[in-house]
């Protein structure tokens, strides 16, 4: 079997000061076994979001690395930006692609947790699949009321962190790491400049209104393209996979007359999401991903390194 | 870039002594940058096919290793099989992959032809892509009458090979080197016993009687299954993508009402041809490969290895 692979996305406090991104991106490129597959800086938000693959031991020092230089360069009480956070380093997730299991990554996430405080002194609190509370497994309920809230909060027994002690880090906060699946972003748009088609059918399949239990979703205006947009997160792709909603949308927007433009898949993919799909319109019989030139040879390769 | 990727799949004519065969076999096997990925023996045909794919230069050796083996233990004079056949090693075809050209290919079937003959003593045909005698594009017209006839004719002017003296070797024949693209072994089940569908269908989609140009095919009753195949190689999926396949014998086969039961893709695929069918029926807009994380692993492992 080949060596076990995660992603992780590591969410940063800085979306604009050039230097300080290359400098926290830097750590994670021309490292052996970690792969920066993207990273995206929002100046709005002021924030940035790192996309790195490989395995866990080479991941963990890059993140290491480029947490020192985050909590070392970002001031969280002078930080402004539309998205909610609470830290210098906001949110660390580990989520398991291959030969490793969720279990294994809420391990990995426990231990870079106390790995990461140690070395950082940033209080940490464990989210999603790795959550020691409950109610923590929403990232929300952790965030609420941001650094600015939680700054006071903190000292309450439950707003304590899971690691370190029951005070933020005086400039870069508190950080949040757990587990949890791969999320693809998924929209489907619609021949239509009705919004209300889209807002309909986001609600007839996201799971907060009962619909299909890993969708996420809401309507949207395509502003000048006359479309609008059912804008999706699947949460669980093998729970709910790609055909499933693709369909399920085309369903629904027959009540409207209304045809499906085009699907957009945003960011990365796992493969098994999209030959899965390939499978069923396909109605290919007892397909194995092993027949895939490139994913056997990514087998061999993972093969050959352990030896 | 990543390093360039070639398929080889060499077919040797023993099927039936395993310890020849294992012989064969074995330079492929262990050899970094040449990876294995399949090899079926059949003792019908009396013949040895070898699936291997990576970098041109460890599968050049490779190949030259294996066949001086094969060369040492087949005598053609006593090789008795199903499969036309006219050397020890009977067909070595180079299949670009990622990052290479087909013109490299035939450039790489013409300069590996030269050290296959110097290395063997054995006479080369080119073929396919890499031909140099028009004719001899088809195996079919190299292999006229197999090794029994060509030992004969090969002194005649149309029938000397391309490198090497005209005559064969004495037990080992002469054998067929060439470049084409990769090969898709596609299957279409129908939820019929009526062979008369999937023949009729089958006309209606090969090349050679009008259908679609890289697609061959015959009808075939799948015994005891109850269904009717139409059984196909896609010799070139970038122009017969195969949802197009798909497509074009559902709607062939609403002539009678019959049903598509199930697809088989028989052997190695490449990456690209499973998604652009996902991509055709999800109707994924601006799809990159690049975004298959996977596929950008690999494109970070050809990278590193290359520094």
């Amino acid at each position: 079997m080949a060596k076990p692979l995660i992603e992780c996305v590591p969410n940063f406090s800085e979306g604009r000061r050039t230097d300080v991104i290359e400098a926290i991106v830097a750590p994670f490129q021309g490292r052996k076994g970690c792969y920066l597959l993207d990273h995206r800086a929002d100046p709005d938000h002021n924030r940035l979001v790192v996309s790195v693959v490989g395995q866990a031991e080479p991941i963990q020092e890059a993140l290491l690395a480029a947490s020192l230089v985050a909590v070392g360069k970002i001031d969280l009480n002078i930080h402004r930006g539309a998205h909610p956070r609470i830290g210098a380093v906001d949110v660390i997730p580990f989520i398991p692609l291959r030969n490793i299991t969720m279990e294994e990554c809420v391990q990995l996430a426990h231990s870079f947790g106390r790995r990461f405080q140690e070395a950082t002194g940033v209080p940490v609190y464990y989210y999603e699949e790795a959550a020691i509370r409950p109610q923590r497994r929403a990232l929300e309920v952790i965030r609420k009321g941001q650094y600015e809230s939680l700054r006071q909060e903190v000292a309450q027994p439950e707003r304590h962190p899971d690691v370190g002690e029951p005070r933020l880090h005086p400039s870069a906060g508190a950080t949040i790491i757990g587990a949890r699946k791969f999320l693809i972003a998924f929209n489907v748009n619609l021949a239509t400049s009705n919004i209300e088609v889209a807002r309909q059918i986001a609600k007839a399949i996201r799971s907060s209104s009962g619909g299909l239990g890993s969708v996420k979703g809401i309507g949207l205006a395509l502003e000048g393209r006359g479309m609008v947009q059912v804008s999706m997160n699947v949460v669980d792709y093998e729970k709910n996979a790609l055909y499933r909603i693709v369909e399920f949308i085309r369903m629904e927007a027959r009540r409207w007359g209304v045809a499906i433009a085009e699907t957009e898949i945003y960011g990365m993919v796992p493969a098994a999401a999209l030959l899965d799909s390939a499978s069923y319109y396909m109605q290919t019989a007892q397909f194995d991903p092993g027949q895939v030139i490139e994913l056997a040879i990514l087998e061999y390769l993972g093969k050959e390194e352990e030896q």
